[in-house]
């Protein structure tokens, strides 16, 4: 917990990568007698690339990441008054790190030390961003749902992840997963299925412009189709007052939830569990049958406000690694911290 | 039911054309004095090509299916001992017609009239040439079911359907949905999750030939997901004897197939409920089950078995026409008998 340039603490570089673009912020190190990094520290300043991070055949493409994120932190140090010299630390989260993340891994740790001569490295899978943003380094579970679901938890020790495993294989109750069973419930409505909804039928005719004859040809020709089931989500929380086909839906999602928070909670202590990503946006319509849920599934749970977001969580993980103070599991996959960075 | 030309009775072309190419069958149209035509006629000879037919901007591409079609077509005519002029009318089947079958609709007419100066022909969706292959031209009601799932049932005045939505909006108990409910508990397993299955888990390891972890990489990047997920299918049967997750995901298709057999059977009579397509072929690990949510959803329909496939009933459809004795109800989409065919 020492740091050796206590009189110039310098700067920690924290980047979010994703589908949206890149996002990157320039957080000063605390002094060593500050408290402990936690979410949400002061930041000073972002910058927001549209752009995402092209991946290749070898994933995510480390090249096209340093040609992004070069000019905008040196844009963030000139605004800051510091210098590329002055940073101490850099954590990298990037949706995909597990499974593409093997470019990043091989060539970001080289391509850094060259830029700025940081040596502190952290590569983190975005869900473990999103915990470090939710939680901080302390114990817990954080269930973070947009388009996907994932949930990770953590004693201190060794990761549990649960589902994350992409629209066709998991990501149980997250909004793909709503939007594909509202649209499934609008379909067996004009079939005159056991399971129908006329409600929901009607708002997804409104929605997508259209007879849901339709909707095969308008999805599948896209290549963003869990994008497209999630954006009918709103329209599935809005009939959930007045619609007991919907309000069904939005319960079993509220199950799978639970069931995945279930599986990553560290045993036997009270649980923190922070709920993060824009599906919890839909508010009670989701949020009350999930707390009910967990209350059931996971009684010792505690459900908590999420700190921070994802970017806020790599803020966490390059400020501790300046530090010496990483508290959060390494990991090959989810958080690679590179020999000698630290 | 008189035919212009019983001393020289002639021939019917039908066609199937699907993702694994076309089939082609030529069959002698019965004297007038014949009983009406049934599933599974005796056909002349059939002719297979490998190719798909291309999908293009307008749908199916009729130039296309015309250029395999018309050489086809003269081989069985040579074999046979006939002539193009000897054709009385042609049937194709589509899979995709009700959604893709612009081209079809427009261009076919024109193109076999030149070819073959034949004037009768019917365009049919593949869900359609299921039917008449399976019950004729009989009231009932037929589910089609292999990688996807489709019913379709008549009284004789209309068609219902029901379900056919495709692998993210419905298909609900197809080869597709099951692989995938199968692969979830596997995922689930792994997780540690509620409804996980090891045995389930050790079937895709070796199957998929690698850890579970995998799969995202495996499927996600394929082009023919729903396939990769229906061929996990005959393990899912395998273990359902063993295991109660793997009996509940062919429960649970039961009840989705039931449920859309329901949908379509037409009202108020016994109903005959033909099963169909290669799904059924994995036996009784989901027929047992099917049969008892059929008697439950639908005590009044009669599981039987189909007379003959897809192709049969394109054969079934083009004698009909052939003998002016079409009874199954036309439909612009699902049954289309072009203007001055009959």
């Amino acid at each position: 917990m020492t740091n050796s340039s206590t009189h110039q603490p310098g700067w920690v570089l924290a980047v979010d990568s994703g589908g949206s673009g890149l996002r990157v912020a320039l957080a000063p190190v605390p002094s060593a007698g500050d408290a402990a990094p936690a979410a949400g520290a002061d930041r000073a300043d972002t910058a927001v690339s549209r752009q995402p991070v092209r991946t290749g055949p070898g994933g995510i493409d480390a090249g096209h990441l340093m040609e992004q994120l070069v000019p905008m932190a040196n844009a963030l140090l000139g605004e800051a008054g510091g210098d590329g010299k002055d940073i101490r630390a850099v954590a990298v989260g990037a949706a995909g790190m597990a499974t593409l993340g093997d470019d990043l891994r091989e060539h970001l740790p080289g391509a850094l030390a060259e830029a700025f001569g940081v040596r502190r490295l952290a590569l983190a899978a975005d869900a473990v961003t999103a915990y470090a943003g939710a939680l901080g380094q302390r114990p817990g579970a954080v269930v973070a749902a947009g388009t996907g679901m994932i949930a990770l938890g953590t004693e201190g020790r060794k990761w549990r992840r649960a589902d994350g495993w992409g629209h066709l294989l998991g990501d149980c109750g997250g909004g793909a997963w709503i939007g594909r069973a509202g649209l499934d419930a609008a379909l067996r409505d004009l079939d005159g299925r056991r399971g129908g909804s006329a409600l929901l039928r009607a708002r997804a005719e409104e929605f997508f412009d259209g007879p849901v004859t339709e909707l095969p040809g308008k999805l599948y020709p896209r290549t963003d189709r869990p994008a497209v089931l999630a954006s009918f989500v709103p329209e599935v929380a809005r009939c959930a007052a007045d619609d007991p086909v919907a309000a069904g839906i939005l319960q079993a999602a509220a199950l799978h939830i639970a069931e995945a928070a279930a599986a990553v909670c560290p045993p036997e202590t009270e649980c923190e569990v922070a709920l993060t990503g824009g599906l919890f946006g839909i508010g009670d319509a989701l949020l009350v049958p999930l707390k009910e849920e967990l209350s059931v599934q996971l009684p010792r749970a505690r459900a908590v406000s999420a700190e921070g977001n994802p970017l806020d969580g790599a803020v966490v993980l390059a400020t501790a690694l300046a530090l010496d103070a990483l508290a959060l599991p390494r990991d090959g996959r989810l958080l690679h911290v590179p020999e000698g960075s630290d």
